[in-house]
């Protein structure tokens, strides 16, 4: 799919380095000329940052101007966390000549450091000068998001005049309630304030709500959703059929690139007997670590499936229901507890799940309800990268 | 502690190799020479292997004679796996002259491969000769048990002339509600068979149940408990503190042979609120790959403490009240949010994180119970033994 990077008109952008660990960039701005109607998706954890904390006061009227984002520090449990996320909006504010409360923060990276907040107030100093509406500035910007990312990560969709771009950032405490990721979606149609709650939340459970790298819960999470009107009303289903693509990309975006993963892995569980038993199976399944490195191994050790399906232990199962068929259009690799055991049936599914991208589909009973999730391999490489995280 | 193995009267056995994979010791048989009273705990798993089903039916009248395990194939999920089951324990009643209801099968390996059942057929025409009274044997014993163990596990206790001794096998997919593992309770006491289960679940809960390698919930999961009377009745209270210390060895010996596992990990949550917030916040502690990989890369990030705290989501604490140390006895490693950031401390804490035994205490809150739970490291070891299990 072409993924071209398009600008939203009225928003502008910047990111550059302030030097917080290292020289890469580090502190951005999102800025929309005219106010915008606003809303966001939070972290569930009971402990969030304080950046969510302050993010979920000012996104009480349902109106942004702005976000600044830093990485490599998220801003979490240290003594002078929420003061730090309250300057950084009124820095902000006062040289773009905005209210602090038009202004989201969002920090990310490691959690209970102090954030070296004297760089922070420095670099707000000269945010006018150094915005622009270009795509450089927008890469910049996302970039400036990054943590253990290995590439930005965008979509962009228009409809007739409008512009909607999605950015995030991700890789590691990817649950599937929600993640380690920041995304923000912009565009500049005109949408009825007291909809884009409730657009989002439908958006947000059928992608982000979706994926698990890990099965923690990040502190920091944040979607946040802005229209500034600019380019006048859309077709409301067309919108939020855009709007959809755009997440389920940027989702998929974010678990293809989980720490240390080597394959994106797209499971449907169909034949449950409620959406619940559904997806309570998927998430069973994409998130047991002897799955995940089964299938970093290419080894179709179907057992394992089994032990994930029947750990759901709310919904009993019968094993003679169960089915699970491996690739995307493929309907020959099919694993069932009557088949005799067939070790070129089992060499074809190794070959299969040698792909970059994996796909599983499994029955569970005679029921209606299916559901699909996203998540990716566990490798020794994710082993390291938060082995030595902070150090 | 001095951990010699003793036996037990009454009882013999035997380890050997038959060839289900390779030429370690894969099938093993335990027997009474008088029947036992007797119990066992099984894995919660809606999918549970054959010989779990059978074991249930054969232990539905608590008695029991002997144990038939082999290792390397679980005979789980497979076209022939319950009549395999059964027909072991057939074998062995024959050449052992008694009910085939009286013998207990296990099975521990690869899930969803067909157990080469010819082999343990012929395995059974020898038992007589081949069951002896030995520490040899009882040795041989339990190494045929193992999988991805890397050494045998056993502990005894005695009372008077009472013995107990107890051997297992763990490794992966350790979940806290039991694990892949097997373990056999023998003991020559007499005691009374309607008070066993309550004795025996207690027991379990306090030990097995409070362990974790990954969050995979094996479909082998069995404990077993056989007293045969042969050395005369016991005091009570002394044999049931004798059982737990026995139960609480071989639980932790398991999870410090977890596949991969550099440390021990025991971890205290105090001051919750029940019983159920204690033992649910040091379960997502314990089970969090990020703190497991934390604590392998001896990282002090607490940061990631916080967020599994947090993500108990049926029990929200504060910041404020949340405290964390580390180490056994040294009261001065404690980490807190209101504490300025201090790297020496941070230094001290690594040091401490680099030991073989971790031990972590967390306060939640103000409240009076607390749990303890024994997990390990996740290690780039834990990733390659499974990916490339069955192949």
């Amino acid at each position: 799919m072409e993924n071209k990077l398009k600008l939203v008109k009225g928003f502008s952008w910047l990111g550059k380095n302030i030097g917080i660990k290292d020289d890469s960039l580090d502190f951005g701005v999102l800025f929309s000329e005219v106010p915008c109607s606003a809303t966001g998706v939070f972290t569930k954890n009971n402990l969030p940052g304080a950046p969510v904390i302050v993010g979920k006061e000012h996104l009480e009227n349902q109106e942004l101007q702005a976000i600044v984002v830093n990485s490599k520090n998220a801003n979490v449990a240290t003594r002078h966390s929420l003061e730090d996320a309250r300057n950084m909006c009124v820095w902000v504010g006062e040289n773009l000549g905005i209210a602090p409360t038009m202004v989201l923060p969002s920090s990310t990276g490691v959690i209970g450091q102090p954030l070296p907040i004297q760089k922070i107030q420095k670099a707000c100093n000269t945010l006018q000068e150094e915005l622009e509406s270009s795509v450089e500035n927008l890469q910049h910007f996302i970039t400036s998001m990054m943590t253990t990312d290995t590439y930005p990560k965008w979509h962009s969709r228009t409809i007739g005049e409008v512009t909607i771009t999605g950015v995030a950032k991700g890789a590691g405490m990817i649950e599937p309630n929600m993640a380690t990721m920041l995304s923000y979606i912009m565009t500049d149609a005109v949408l009825p304030k007291e909809k884009m709650k409730s657009l989002l939340t439908r958006v947000v459970n059928q992608s982000f709500n979706r994926i698990s790298i890990d099965t923690d819960t990040s502190t920091s999470d944040t979607v946040v959703f802005m229209a500034n009107g600019l380019a006048g009303s859309v077709d409301e289903q067309e919108f939020e059929q855009a709007l959809l693509e755009i997440c389920i990309h940027l989702a998929k975006e974010i678990v293809r690139d989980g720490e240390g993963a080597t394959k994106l892995i797209e499971l449907t569980v169909e034949g449950a007997e409620s959406a619940d038993q559904a997806l309570k199976t998927a998430k069973a399944m994409i998130n047991s670590p002897l799955v995940k490195t089964a299938i970093y191994g290419a080894d179709p050790n179907w057992g394992r499936m089994i032990m994930a399906i029947g750990k759901v232990f709310e919904y009993p199962v019968s094993l003679e229901d169960i089915q699970i068929s491996f690739g995307k259009n493929d309907k020959s690799l099919i694993l069932h507890s009557t088949v005799e055991y067939d070790p070129t049936l089992f060499a074809k599914i190794s070959e299969c799940l040698q792909e970059k991208e994996v796909f599983l589909t499994v029955v569970v009973g005679k029921g209606e309800y299916s559901e699909t999730v996203w998540g990716c391999d566990l490798t020794e490489e994710y082993v390291k990268v938060n082995a030595y995280y902070t150090t």
